[in-house]
């Protein structure tokens, strides 16, 4: 390490870093422990109302200044490549690589947004021009999406670069024009911090409003309830768990003013494989499932947790080969040791039902997590909803079924899912044809032979399906579409020119 | 009147006429009474189901399938055209010519529809391209909108046509693909009666899945909650009151899987009247806007209900020539007794309060409403909130400000509103320009010197707001980008041309 970063602990808040009166003690999987300020309602309150202050000037800049400030941003992280690397590692437990790859996903999607607003189509400019001789005439009409205001932005456990600090969805609500306010996950406090350090740099060598971004530090439970109550907050972008995600989206909900909360709640991104492709390539199917299933420690939302596969021999040497290829996987360390313990539960879950056989099965230590693989029957899967729930981490449950018909029925039984993925070869056709109108309506992405982690940064990208795989009714929490989530459309009826927002003038 | 419509007072559900046990007796302005079949939590439950059996039918059809059958629906309205009229004006009270002006615009949307999606911009469809060259690999990804599912549409009580059986909400389903079961005010349920049977006939022209339509007459209040918490339910379209929209916003939000509800709620549309445009034609936009407030007997969502207007002479004349105005305006006939009592409700608020002075105050009989016009100052207005709930009719506040500043201060203390307007001359620019971007962020649509209400139907077009205007978050309920309630954006990875569907082959 030719950097080293020792966090001072404090919050951001509209380009002050504030101590606060109580701390909390990170839990780094590796290095040594730190303390950082807890935050407050309080201190959530004075961010609120610093990003609503700063709003109007934000909400005015031109698409050009925005961008720089998103290049800004990211060349900032660049600056501390080699530190985000080191506490990032240390907090996270995930290895080097995938913190170099994470800052590269995050600077890039800064910039790819920066690109996206310069473009101008997600401006949605519409024009109905004046009919003065029509009866009744017609105004003259021109629409525009204009930033929704101040937006809530909740760290993600599991991404500390790409789905925190300034991760996507703050990438998306600066690019839109609307102020963060991030709540920092307690998993990854000082990565937040140093990140947030970087935005700081970025806001003074661009002159923007401090008020503009804000982090605040974990906390308890009214931290987040405070900052999704808070009246200032137009919007929020959330990836996690779905149960703490519905607790926060009920809450949106239940505002005098309710606001939308756009949720990535997880789920067990089903993968169908049909019987020509079985036949064909069972056993490498397989194999990829397994590398698929235990990337990052199965921690992704798109993990494959479950594999619909015909009883018979193809579907054996399909199974066989996902368990050898899984028995050779060596336990991972998880990102905390709350979320390795809920891994031991879910797996505890498979454990204790006569209607599902163990594959293989691992004991894992502390906060390490080993595959573990097992199989059950269509019946008695349409039977249990616990089967259907997210493991967070690398379990794979086979579901075996009879038949085509069987695989239809067990598509139909899916709750709303992020991905659903099928492998077929050319004599799978009319089968993957019954499956396709299905899935298209469980899923936000449908995948035909490939594995749905690595998730693509690109315009076409949809991250997001129907409840509970998200709660982004008709939206996407990744890709340029994402920015949809904080804009709102203004229509000007007859404005003379000189008034009208700079992006719909000439 | 050369056609005579008598209803026989059924529900159509997915195709069959049905009656009900329990029923209903139409309480027309004029004209008699009819019996209605009422609505039950079964019916719906019957509906509902048969509206997801034809979901997959009918989101595969093609878009000028799915034309024909919106031009369709408008012939057969057209067909209808004198009967329309004749239940419609009996029903609700309105004058012909607004029966008549309700019905081609209600047709215009069902054939602007047709032509919108035989466009194809709606789709957004995005392509990424495979990069098999690159670290990692780049997937092909292709996106593009698909329909939602079964939605639910609740008829309007002020628009018998435009915003109920067939009108927008449903016109914009039907488009995206999506089937309908609209649940029929209890205002208008013969004329609700007539455009089903509309609808019916061009599902048999056009061979479309009956479940493709189903029209459940009112009910008790079971009726709009069941259907919102329908499990097969994805969507809701409504427009209505504040109070009845919160609540099935709520019970939308509180589903096990909880849906977007597109709520239109009203509000009360402030005028903000600038002092050199006061000076200049103070008198002339006081007429004018005794025109917009009392048009249809006030009982339009855009109905500007409120104006802010300087102290002095130019504002008095103003407020003179706004009174002078109103007082030639006989009582016209309001769409329901309930209505017509909840006007009174909201004109006694004005009487009894000693900070609202009134200027022009009128008794109405029975079903009747005559224009009231109070006026109050600006501190008086920000301390009350009950001065800002809308009143649904044509009564006026006229709200008096020191100056700029006190107009400002005022602006900032509306809550969300479908419509701002600003009637302002050359030099009232720079005022203009600081509430500009205080009203882009309080209303869906700004107006410089015209009157909120005649909504266009078109492009530009944005009919919603903030809440508790609408419940449309970056949505519209009127032009061709209300159709987007009703899409969500699926990605395909890497699947064959031959399963991507139709809109993205070739």
């Amino acid at each position: 390490m030719t950097q080293d970063f020792t966090p001072h602990g404090k919050h951001l808040i509209a380009g002050e870093w504030v101590a606060g009166a109580a701390s909390f003690r990170s839990e780094p999987a590796s290095g040594p422990a730190h303390e950082f300020a807890m935050g407050t309602p309080g201190l959530v309150d004075q961010a609120c109302e610093a990003a609503a202050a700063a709003f109007p000037a934000y909400a005015a800049t031109t698409r050009a200044e925005r961008a720089a400030f998103l290049n800004a941003i990211a060349d900032e992280i660049e600056a501390r490549a080699a530190a985000i690397t080191q506490i990032g590692t240390q907090e996270t437990g995930l290895p080097e690589a995938r913190l170099n790859g994470e800052r590269g996903r995050t600077t890039g999607q800064l910039r790819l947004f920066a690109q996206h607003i310069l473009k101008g189509d997600y401006l949605d400019r519409r024009h109905d021009k004046a009919l003065p001789e029509r009866t009744p005439p017609r105004p003259e009409l021109r629409m525009i999406q204009r930033p929704i205001g101040p937006v809530a932005v909740f760290g993600a456990s599991n991404f500390p670069l790409a789905f925190s600090t300034a991760g996507g969805d703050t990438a998306a609500a600066l690019a839109a024009g609307c102020p963060v306010v991030v709540k920092g996950h307690s998993a990854h406090p000082g990565t937040g911090e140093i990140v947030a350090e970087a935005v700081l740099a970025a806001i003074q060598s661009c002159n923007m409003p401090g008020g503009v971004f804000s982090l605040i530090q974990g906390g308890k439970r009214d931290v987040g309830t405070s900052l999704v109550q808070h009246p200032q907050i137009r919007a929020v972008g959330f990836t996690g768990s779905l149960g703490g995600g519905r607790a926060l989206f009920d809450l949106c909900a239940q505002r005098p003013e309710p606001i939308p909360f756009f949720g990535e709640l997880g789920s067990v991104n089903p993968m169908f494989l049909l019987p020509e492709a079985a036949a064909a390539r069972g056993a490498a199917i397989g194999a990829g499932w397994a590398g698929s299933l235990t990337m990052g420690a199965g921690q992704f939302c798109t993990n494959p947790g479950i594999a619909v596969v015909g009883a018979g021999p193809a579907g054996d040497a399909f199974v066989k080969a996902a368990a050898e290829a899984l028995e050779q996987v060596a336990p991972q360390v998880m990102l905390t040791d709350g979320i390795a313990r809920a891994y031991q539960d879910g797996k505890a879950r498979f454990d204790g039902r006569n209607t599902v056989q163990p594959v293989l099965v691992t004991a894992s230590e502390g906060r390490t997590a080993a595959p573990n693989l097992y199989e059950t029957d269509a019946a008695s899967y349409l039977q249990d909803h616990a089967l259907g729930e997210e493991v967070f981490g690398p379990l794979g449950l086979v579901v075996r079924v009879s038949g085509a018909d069987e695989m239809e029925t067990l598509a139909k039984g899916f709750e709303g899912q992020l991905t659903a993925t099928i492998h077929m070869d050319d004599g799978d056709i009319d089968l993957a044809r019954r499956l396709l109108p299905v899935l298209e309506q469980k899923a936000g992405r449908v995948l035909a032979n490939g594995f749905p982690t690595g998730v693509e940064v690109a315009d076409s990208m949809v991250h997001g399906g129907p409840y509970p795989a998200s709660t982004n009714f008709g939206a996407t929490s990744v890709g340029t579409m994402s920015i949809r989530r904080f804009l709102r459309p203004v229509c000007f009826q007859n404005l003379p020119e000189a008034l009208l927002p700079e992006d719909l003038r000439g």
